[in-house]
């Protein structure tokens, strides 16, 4: 049966593009190392029908198919499990960007692009391509699409979903949907394109995705703020946001002890604002110039100063330096790598609940937790926190991890549920929060998506056991 | 069997809310008289559970229900049909604004509020609710959804669907998903908002709905300019969404004999540029002030007119000159209906292929109606034409109408269909538009489609006989 598979494969994406033999792990192991499959086969097609071909033999042959992009994700969704049994389709070998459109502000690419790409294509023409995240050098546009990836501009420009105009999608039964609309308005029935966005590969494989470009700004600049408290934070936020209107293209926040980790394992990297309980990073991104940038920031941060509501700021000087303040935010992560391994929530609120949140949250941690760490950081201005819980100085970050993980996570995310948040906001379900959606999905919510799965895939042959 | 029904609607939803008698033509006829239905009865539930409880009963007696908010329509997705056995369920009692969250910047209306009582509410604390059309005195929030409505300042907000954060939704099984949520980011599985924005009541009820309020602009400034063709109106837009970036919220392109018709039936209405094959009215944004918005506004038209882009401008000096401006733009489709019936088209186009389109477009239906004329106006900015045909001069609009309307669709939509465009922008499918889905979508759309509603109404009691 396998074997006959495996000869159908071969015969419609060619021998070497169907993978069986030798380390595959690559495909098979995430990049963290937290999931470890194996594959029947890894099969590479270089175009649409080849996926197609893909994918009707598959459910010909009654086998499981798990779409992969850049295999950057972080819940497990883009690896094979490990029974041996599921072909892994990769999208890398489909990387061509096939058109760009100046006049309409858009771009055709294939699911396989590295975000990169698009955005120097984007680029090469003098426009931008918003989407930006840390995984950018190696996650392709399909799978930001296929996980409605998130990132630091999201404020202005919304996730990858908000960064899409159309698809092209193989359906589960192989057949193609031509989708690639470079449509603004377009209301000819049901809205497929933002079904299949976010679906992580349960209700068809993105091939194809037309994208919308934006005017590049004449200057981004940024700015560090430091703020007694969240609450003063979120005031800054909407002042912000009131002022500087859609210019306002990141608002990051983070915590001291998040800081402090920054500057205990990279200490080269120049804090250019002593250590505050808070500190936000503001970038701004202005259509006239630099000194009009500047004039504007001025504006709001001096104000913030009077009111109170910032107790310092400093105004990057050059590229180097806005730079350099985002190198302090984005080494975030490995600085908390290296403190030992932490419990991680990827959590999304209502900006009006998350002091309210992070104020009970963190009560209930140290009461069942004393002495854990909170590192705690991430999109404000999106509602979007990083809440990640490390163990008490001293104590065993892994056995901490492997011990306490369910019941930390169950504090966490009654908290997010009891202040209307998501326990997912920019990196999906797959296989990590498949339990979390049956415990905090509300229930009618989880009955319709059961019916779409089962709809459009009723035999359920593509990504199985991912996020429902 | 229907005595049963109207006991059990009774007895939900009370007896002065199930009308059966008298003159229903409010909610029979469509405000336009281009269809009139016959219901069995019209149900006007005031709350969730009602709405929950109308759609179980017809539901259990295997009756259609047809959901209706303003009844303000263009595609008769929103009256019964003359059969007579159709349950008409109006959302107009539910009209509260539930919640106003001034930090989260969201609002959670009821799918009855008056789309002007939305705006207002928001203006009310500050704050700006963008989705405005010709139509906000009378359509309902819901109906805005259910259809995803455009309007006029899509090009800086997105349509209905870009402004909505969150539902409530009666389900075709009567159940209520709670899905109210404030979050810009929230990727726990499958995206039901945008399946049930723009599906015409089709596979779920509307009831609630949060949507994303953005700040109020300092100064909101207008201005005209006039064109030798439509290819320079596009090298406009380039322009100014390079130069004025988000602070462009609409672009309006308005040909020649649309202004003719203005100046013919309305007199009165002063014109403030001579004549031009094309007038361009741009809308300016701005969040610091009036004296900036003129200084960019200046900027943008100053360059074009240097490089010969457009042949004159006019900035409006005063609120009062910009309403006069806009109130031209609005002032066509009256116009144009004093001139007589003509043949309508809400067409999107990619912004690069309009000017082929028009083009092409214009020289078919001239060869096949010698002395047609053309009223395309519209959203330019957002790709979007109404693109309508008036009948020769001295020929009867009835007649033309109702000897040429199909030939002439015909032409219209296959040249839409060659360009990569849609034959409906933002006003829906509803009755009026499900032959040329048959026709003009691509197949593997249309099964899709097919494959949700059976998944998500498998009876197919919900407002059959529309979209599909």
């Amino acid at each position: 049966m396998s074997a006959e598979l495996l000869r159908t494969l071969r015969a419609a994406i060619g021998d070497t593009c169907v993978l069986t033999h030798g380390d595959l792990s690559a495909w098979e192991l995430d990049w963290r190392q937290r999931w470890r499959g194996k594959a029947l086969a890894v099969a590479r097609p270089g175009n649409t029908d080849e996926v197609a071909a893909v994918v009707r033999a598959c459910a010909a042959h009654g086998t499981a198919v798990v779409p992969q992009g850049g295999n950057t994700g972080l819940v497990g969704g883009g690896v094979p499990d490990a029974s041996g049994t599921q072909v892994l389709l990769s999208l890398t070998r489909m990387n061509r960007i096939r058109e760009l459109d100046r006049a309409n502000l858009t771009l055709v690419a294939e699911a396989g692009c590295v975000l990169q790409a698009v955005q120097k294509a984007a680029d090469d023409v003098g426009l931008l391509f918003p989407l930006s995240l840390a995984a950018e050098g190696s996650c392709t546009i399909g799978g930001n699409l296929a996980t409605n990836a998130g990132g630091t501009q999201v404020l202005r420009y919304g996730n990858a979903r908000a960064l899409c105009l159309g698809l092209e999608v193989v359906t589960a039964s192989g057949d193609v949907w031509h989708g690639l609309s470079g449509l603004r308005k377009d209301n000819t029935g049901y809205d497929l394109r933002d079904l299949f966005i976010g679906s992580e590969g349960t209700l068809g494989v993105i091939t194809a995705a037309t994208l919308a470009l934006h005017a590049k700004p004449a200057a981004t600049m940024t700015a560090l703020a430091s703020c007694a408290s969240l609450a003063d934070c979120v005031t800054l936020l909407g002042q912000a946001q009131q002022q500087l209107a859609a210019g306002l293209t990141g608002f990051e926040a983070m915590n001291a002890f998040s800081l402090s980790l920054v500057a205990k394992h990279m200490p080269q990297l120049r804090q250019p604002l002593p250590a505050a309980p808070w500190t936000v990073l503001l970038e701004l991104s202005d259509s006239e110039s630099e000194a009009h940038a500047r004039e504007r920031f001025e504006g709001v941060l001096g104000q913030a100063l009077e009111r109170g509501i910032i107790g310092d700021a400093a105004i990057a000087e050059s590229v180097a330096q806005s730079r350099t303040m985002w190198h302090l935010r984005e080494s975030i992560p490995l600085a908390q790598a290296e403190e030992g391994l932490n419990i991680k929530h990827d959590i999304s609120l209502p900006v009006s609940r998350i002091t309210a949140f992070c104020a009970e949250a963190e009560a209930a941690l140290s009461r069942a937790a004393a002495g854990m760490r909170l590192v705690n950081f991430g999109h404000l201005g999106d509602g979007n926190l990083h809440f990640n819980v490390q163990a008490p100085e001293g104590v065993d970050a892994a056995l901490f991890l492997s011990e306490r993980e369910q019941e930390i996570n169950a504090i966490v995310y009654a908290a997010v549920a009891a202040h209307g948040g998501a326990f997912s906001a920019e990196h999906g379900i797959g296989v990590l929060k498949r339990e979390e959606m049956v415990q905090y999905k509300d229930a009618t919510a989880l009955a319709l998506m059961r019916a779409l799965k089962q709809g459009l895939d009723p035999a359920g042959w593509l990504n199985p056991g991912r996020v429902l």
